[in-house]
Parts: structure tokens; C-alpha cells; sequence
């Protein structure tokens, strides 16, 4: 569907498929009632939901487990004003099952920062919206 | 300040240095009890706010005018680890002073979509916060 402002809404098949290229998005959650933003890397599980790897006393971990967040993805030429943007929205949860916790140790993201004390962290996709904007604007 | 976590805290300056060359940020808010996320283009204004430009009729202006936002934007090269991002929160609101929507005509950012009621937007930089990855971790 091309929208009159000039994107293109992609279907989840579309999203998951550009969010299991990028190797960084941007958890959204809230902080002491304000809003934050956190960039980390991650991998798309096998059921589509988000898996990233953080420290286990981190804030992030303290905000966002139980509760739900979205998560950001995106890539942009600013030269042909092109790009494409996706969001998750679901429930995040630290992965406490160890059988979990090991199959991710071996699949799942590694942090680009050294740490000892390493959760994942687990992102259901609920909802799963993307936009693609296709170049230069035209007139009108 | 280098934190034990591989982490370089970056002072106002370098975070403001660094947004000023981005052309690409997001904004960070709350839509209908849910966080939400969305990419634009920006630039940084006089008084080191952030400027962008979207439809008046947007449910991007009608959740944030007048409300805390956070707006981030990062640059980061998964070959190496290395990277990255800033985060400015604020108060976000309309521009309705014609002066001022006059000067951000000519000095502000320009929509990368078509739009026939584009209104600008202000984030004041309340708040400004970054850091740097500064490449692949040693051990330990």
C-alpha cells in the first residue's frame, strides 16, 4: 500500500525478513517515566521475537523485565532519501529457563561488550509494523 | 570517563558535534499507552534543539506536542563493534510562532515526504546523553 505521504507499509513477512539482516535496532521503553532509548545489537529468534544479550544488572533489564516495549530497526540513504523502517511491539522478559538460556548461549546474540554477568533478553513480536520509503519525492 | 562495561561516556559537546552530522534520528514517545518509535530526518537548531518537520495532521504531532520526548540517533559499524549514540530528551512542541516557522523554512529541515500541511517541531535539548563503543573488546 503506497500511503499519500509517501511510504510503502510492509507486511510482517517483509519486516522480519529486513530485521534479520541488521545487526543493530533500538529497544523503546520507559525510564523513570520518561522515555528511553537503547541501541543494541540482536538476533531474530526462530519464533520471530527479538533476542538481545545485556547485563544482568543493567537499567535496561530493570525497566523493560515484564513489560511491554518496542523495538526499532531501520536503514536510510540520506542521499535518495530512501530507506526503510521496522518496529516491534511486545513483552520483554529476561530468558530465566536455563535449556533456553543454553540454546542462546549458542544461537542467539552475542554483546559487543564484555560482560560476566550476561542475560538475554527475549522480545515477543505481538506486533510487527514496517515502512519503506522509495526515493525522492516526486511533485504533488 | 571509560566505563567497566567497554563504554566512553561523551560530554554535551561531542554529543551535539555528532548530531549535528546526523541525518537521521528517532523519536522516542508514548502512543496510546504503548512506547513507540519513529525515524526522521532532522537538523539541529541554534540553540542545539532538534527541528523536524511532519504533517500537522500526523499522529506523530498530536501525540508529542507539548510532552517529554526522547530523540536519539547513533552511527554504529558492526564489522568492528565501534560506534555511537546519542540521546537528547526534551519537551517536544509545534512551532506556531510564524516568525519562527519563517526562519525554519529557510534554515530548518525539509520533509523527505510530500506534504501540503507541514508544521515544524521542536525538541529542546533538556537533557543530552552519549556514548561511544570504541571498537572490539580486549578480554577481560
Amino acid at each position: 500500500m503506497i500511503h499519500s505521504d509517501g511510504f510503502r507499509s510492509l507486511d510482517r513477512q517483509e519486516c522480519l525478513r529486513l530485521l534479520a539482516e541488521a545487526p543493530v535496532g533500538r529497544v523503546v521503553y520507559t525510564r523513570q517515566a520518561l522515555p528511553a532509548v537503547l541501541p543494541v545489537n540482536f538476533t531474530l529468534d526462530t519464533d520471530s521475537s527479538v533476542a538481545l544479550c545485556t547485563s544482568a544488572a543493567s537499567d535496561l533489564v530493570r525497566a523493560v523485565d515484564g513489560v511491554v516495549v518496542a523495538f526499532e530497526a531501520d536503514d536510510f540513504d540520506a542521499g535518495n532519501r530512501s530507506g526503510w523502517s521496522v518496529v516491534v511491539t511486545g513483552r520483554a522478559a529476561v530468558v530465566t529457563d536455563p535449556a533456553e538460556h543454553e540454546r542462546l548461549l549458542r544461537t542467539g546474540p552475542r554483546s559487543w561488550m564484555p560482560m560476566r554477568d550476561g542475560v538475554f533478553v527475549r522480545i515477543e513480536a505481538e506486533m510487527v509494523k514496517g515502512r519503506e520509503l522509495t526515493g525522492l519525492p516526486g511533485p504533488g
